[in-house]
């Protein structure tokens, strides 16, 4: 196998989300029989049950009718709409953000993502990476050749606190590492970070001169009036060791216009555009004009919205509870639940191919964010609420078949 | 400076097309009077003078009121899609495209770009590049750290071919390039590869086993019934050596959706899928369907759009060849002429800020497609006839001042 083939070897997608019309089932461990229902696809938010905001594709129009001025914008964006962006933003996260050098808009926060993880490491360089967290952070890595140092997460706590290792990430810090990255809440499990972990990791990358990448992109659906503490949000903070991204795929439903944007140094924004400039040239010209529909929503559209996905994350942790077989942690923020299972008798793989082949039902294995994760499945919620329950019942049942 | 500055350093974007808003104007060099008038901005196509397919924001709604199932499509783009592209583009070169393996849809011929060549090298690997070329093919290799091989095309020749030096290609194949990239029609210049050289092309890839990535993005605006020869159509090519990239950006004026589709290699197409997901997700899901009105066009909508814009050229060719300071071979496909300047008195980079300051007017300095171009500039000709025409003559204007 050559360096390329190696490279890539890494980057499987079989059991990605989204990607489940192309896995191969080869699973022969059938027991019991077929529950023959409509699909219930957990592996994303249904668009069709949450719409995305409401003047989203008026904007876009207004896009293409404004023709080539709209078409053609910088690499990081439209002047006008990066200023809409850093004056919301900047009074959502309560810190000023400079539209002309501190933020750039992205296709989707997966753009953001890899612009910024890419504008900061190289071969070699050491990563500081949760264990759990999205599975893309370990991906962009991999791709970069950079190293991967694990951090965990004991999430399954009873405090109000994400249970980061705080000594293991000083460890990691003092041992070289470049950038740390972290989405909050936590990707899969739901976790907010609580105000002392976020001070902590302000200090160690001030003390260590590391940059951190916060991936935000669910902070905008925070349950039960959570505290929820953005790193950007200090003055003791060093703005230009951090990257924000934040984007409107997901409580808003857009993720079929691919946008998202990143904001904090200046430096690395200035190289994230550089990057884009040979990646995917810009953000799709017309698509940008609908991120002027972001925090512009609707009176109470918001409120809602969240509302909505806390009565379906209480359905479904009751569930949950009840059937005995899972330990659960309630999400406080995000649409996504992380349960392990008790006692499963066969690999969350293997359950994940029969969950969809017996009862047409898409979860994403544990293992897609950590090999460690092999009882666990994700789930994002942000679905029909009935349709979420019959889902979740469907799971109880299957998994009941392969428990000891 | 660290590793990573060192290789953005080499990615700047200054003198990039559509970046002439953050230009530091270090001119002080100004003879005679500014030209007061409206902007022509020749860096890149106006699609409010050559407007996009006309069915194509219906396609776009017509995505968004499909819902979830297009906003979430597979990595490499909806099968429906990918079908209907497959069979157009395949009856378009002649050769069976198979819409499952051998083909994806990308964010734009750039997206395509970057996705193929990172899909083939890595680090210290060899890339053929012709010059002059689009630049962008130089940074990407320079953005992965591969080695740079020139490629000379003596593009201002009198003959029906496009001057690519065949012995330097065989050598640099020997020396153990892994990878070839060129543009046909070539970007700057609008010269085709002649049927020989594209077959020399293809025995030299089988021969050497070398990777291919040929960029067609205007091979559907070909002049004066010139031939021109897709290097996939031959049963004598080895497909597994070769990408074609294509795109609705330029003739077809979508730019402004940002839609790309690479085909050949399913090896190649398969990583280019893996890196798609965590560089983008996927091309934006509702912009997919867009692709629908690709090839689709009504009657003699693209017979027109061709004609108008060799009229343009012809236009634009018998000015600067009236002029007596400007050589330049007539584009034979696209919408770039690359004039040189004879006897230019000053940097090319210097007039393209006192066009820009002193015509409003924007062309592309020849130094973005090799150094050696320091006498030459790129205008995009797709323009309202009237206003290219127009600045055109400002263009000769403003040399005659800074020639001999």
């Amino acid at each position: 196998m050559n360096k390329i083939q190696e490279k890539f070897k890494k980057l499987g997608i079989e059991h990605a989300p989204g990607q489940e019309a192309n896995r191969k089932n080869s699973m022969e461990d059938v027991r019991g029989p077929k529950i023959h229902e409509e699909l219930i696809d957990f592996s994303h938010g249904d668009v069709d049950a949450f719409l995305p905001i409401p003047s989203s594709l008026d904007y876009f129009e207004k896009g293409v009718s404004d023709g080539g001025n709209q078409a053609y914008t910088e690499y990081k964006g439209s002047r006008e709409i990066r200023k809409h962006l850093a004056d919301k933003i900047g009074k959502f996260i309560n810190k000023d953000i400079n539209s002309d050098t501190n933020i750039i808009i992205t296709p989707g926060t997966q753009g953001a993502l890899f612009l910024a993880i890419s504008s900061i490491i190289t071969k070699d360089d050491k990563v500081a990476i949760v264990q759990p967290d999205y599975f893309a952070n370990r991906k962009i890595v991999e791709f970069l050749e950079g190293e991967i140092i694990p951090i965990s997460l004991n999430y399954q706590n009873e405090t109000r606190k994400s249970g980061l290792n705080i000594e293991e990430l000083e460890d990691a810090f003092k041992s070289g590492v470049k950038l740390f990255v972290f989405s909050n809440p936590n990707n899969p499990t739901g976790v907010i970070y609580s105000s002392k972990e976020i001070k902590n990791i302000r200090e160690l990358a001030k003390e260590y001169n590391v940059k951190v990448i916060a991936d935000e992109l669910y902070s905008r659906q925070v349950f039960d009036e959570n505290h929820y503490e953005h790193l950007f949000t200090s003055d003791e903070v060093d703005t230009e060791n951090i990257i924000t991204i934040m984007g409107p795929s997901k409580t808003e439903s857009l993720s079929g216009y691919r946008l998202g944007v990143a904001f904090g140094s200046e430096e690395i924004i200035k190289r994230m555009e550089k990057l884009q400039a040979i990646v995917s040239l810009r953000t799709a010209g017309y698509n940008q004009t609908v991120l002027k529909s972001w925090f512009t929503e609707p009176d109470n559209w918001l409120i809602n919205r969240v509302k909505d996905h806390q009565n379906i994350r209480n359905d479904l942790v009751n569930k949950f509870r009840k059937s005995n077989s899972f330990k659960v942690r309630p999400t406080e923020a995000g649409s996504y639940l992380f349960p392990e299972i008790k006692n499963l008798n066969i690999s969350v793989e293997s359950l994940a191919e029969i969950l969809q082949s017996q009862a047409n039902v898409i979860v994403t294995p544990g293992t897609e964010f950590g090999e460690q994760f092999s009882n666990s499945f994700r789930i994002n919620f942000s679905q029909d609420r009935e349709k979420a329950n019959e889902g979740a019942d469907r799971i109880i049942e299957i998994v009941s078949r392969y428990t000891n």
